[in-house]
């Protein structure tokens, strides 16, 4: 059986690891040579929305999935006239323009900072007033890691950030002032069947994910958290991972955004879970099974970016698994993570109050 | 950095899905083109004694390991002469030969069966006067899985024995009545650091290891095994993982064999343990920091011979990870194995009763 993955960077390495001790086999499509996938699985190397390329990985592949979710939907369209494609080309969709992920999430009474539309200057004067200040103007595509989002504090700052982003469509939110951000990994297969990763506590700084922290302890939200996703997986016939990021408020979850695909603040779950959501991933588009998604004791995942830091240094703790992605360093780039996993939460706080010291972070 | 491995099977395969998240890439040498490692790494094709592929090998590679004891001592030799080579090819040479094995174990106290070394029928003879009868005839070299042994029940079974095996030096064993079988795996790097798996309970079916059962709980049996490992380790200024098989008798333990290589009885290391002793031999053959080696809960480790079981069916059961090696079945064949890692003891017993029971062993 062979799984294609359009997207060859560290997630579709992740994925294509995960896979051979289940008998599986990996085709990668991506327009870089230097894709990180390629160690691991055969390469085609080719743009995203050539329809040649398009259609090799298509007859090499039992089933094709993404690593990342700004593939353009025409491509996604066609890939799926020729083989399955899991997640459904819409989520693709649905998950590439902020304005109609915001949308569907309203019409699923699911919470979310208060938004508007943006066209215009005219337009964002008028959501500036309606939403108050400080809020965020957001690219309604394109966006990640942080690219693309501006923060206005006051009114003089309108200026500028239009200046910057407003040759785009934008979608200008309310700021929320939020205690926490977590995230939720769904699962769900063919069948209908479907799983929930613990909730996860993650930290950015400039935008960049910097930490997760596993399982994060929060019944009542959890459940909320799972109602939502529940939602979600429903609504779009989804098939895979779903990541779905909230802003918590007051003991409350407000969505933040969704990913198609396995996500960054799952990363702890190779060592943290009983199965990871690598695994799970390519059993759920696989209709098989879905595996056991339990924590086993508590984990910390600690992003890599822009440097590695000495390896050696971090595999002398016990506990610490390093986790390179085989890429170039460059400023502000993922080139690999490190996840901590020991069994008591306590333990955990100590050991990574001393690895970040280590790591000078 | 570029490991090279000469052996392209299962083990070659899960070395190098141990090594790809610390940043290694590897190389592998192999006879056949469908050597089951060629999917998750670059494939040599080539005879083990052909000097132009061994220096490929080489030139290719910033270090060497093997995945199966049984490489040529002078292509060992050879391939040393071009490039560090883990575990040194003097290991190779001592395990591939049961009667230089069992010298270097009574050399170092380390009690084994009785033996004699068998050139002739005349010494056939003499030797199982001198041991009584059961015994077991085994030629000294390129015996694995059961192969190249016969147990020898009266004198009546002696001519056959002799027909079968009698074109090749041999030794004969007195025969063990054993209540169990156990076995150590135990690391060494460059700088002299060791570790030590817990010990391991295996039960072997026509001499082909079947299932192993870790951590196997006996405190005094396993620091008698560190013992006898720490002086082998030692002795061969070992570097990398040394499986080493025990019997054990009237709790004493009576060394069978060893093996300088990864080895089947830690496969549940992957998820039964902290770190694999698949990372762990790569850790030691490059000089970094050994990973610890607890167990994380109570595995057993079962393996796929001649069959794949329905891989669905397995895969619904929680806390099994199922492993395929991508070969071709055929009988006798190791195609994969399950690895059942639960929390405690009593659990095990009970899903590994069940297990067994859906996979009719």
């Amino acid at each position: 059986m062979i799984v294609g993955i359009v997207g060859g960077g560290q997630l579709a390495r992740m994925l294509a690891l995960a896979g051979y001790p289940l008998g599986l086999r990996f085709l990668i499509l991506d327009p870089s040579p230097s894709a990180c996938a390629r160690h691991v699985a055969e390469l085609i190397q080719g743009a995203y929305d050539d329809h040649q390329k398009l259609k090799q990985l298509a007859s090499g592949a039992d089933v094709v999935t993404f690593d990342f979710e700004n593939v353009p939907a025409k491509a996604a369209c066609f890939l799926e006239s020729l083989v399955p494609v899991y997640p459904p080309p819409v989520a693709l969709e649905v998950a590439q323009d902020r304005l109609f992920e915001k949308r569907l999430f309203q019409e699923l009474h699911i919470p979310t900072p208060p938004f508007v539309a943006v066209d215009s200057l005219e337009a964002l004067q008028t959501a500036v007033a309606q939403l108050g200040l400080p809020a965020m103007l957001k690219t309604r595509r394109l966006g990640y890691d942080g690219k693309g989002q501006w923060l206005l504090r006051t009114s003089h700052d309108i200026p500028a950030a239009w200046q910057q982003l407003g040759n785009t469509p934008l979608i200008l939110e309310g700021f929320i002032p939020f205690q926490r951000e977590v995230s939720m990994l769904a699962l769900r297969n063919h069948q209908g069947s479907t799983a929930f990763y613990p909730l996860v506590e993650n930290q950015h700084r400039n935008g960049i994910l910097r930490l997760s922290i596993a399982p994060y302890p929060a019944t009542a939200l959890e459940l909320q958290a799972r109602h939502y996703a529940t939602q979600l997986l429903q609504r779009l016939n989804y098939v895979g991972l779903l990541a779905i990021e909230f802003f918590v408020l007051n003991d409350q979850l407000l969505v933040n955004e969704m990913a198609p695909r396995v996500h960054n603040s799952g990363h702890w779950s190779i060592e943290g879970a009983e199965v990871s959501q690598f695994e799970n991933h390519l059993r759920a588009i696989l209709n098989w099974p879905l595996g056991h998604t339990a924590a086993i004791g508590h984990s910390a995942m600690l992003n890599f970016i822009g440097e590695l830091p000495d390896r050696n240094t971090l595999l002398a703790i016990p506990g610490v698994h390093f986790h390179a992605y085989g890429k170039t360093p460059k400023p502000g780039r993922k080139l690999g993570h490190a996840t901590l996993r020991v069994d008591d939460p306590s333990t955990l706080q100590d050991k990574l109050a001393k690895l970040l010291t280590l790591m000078r972070q």
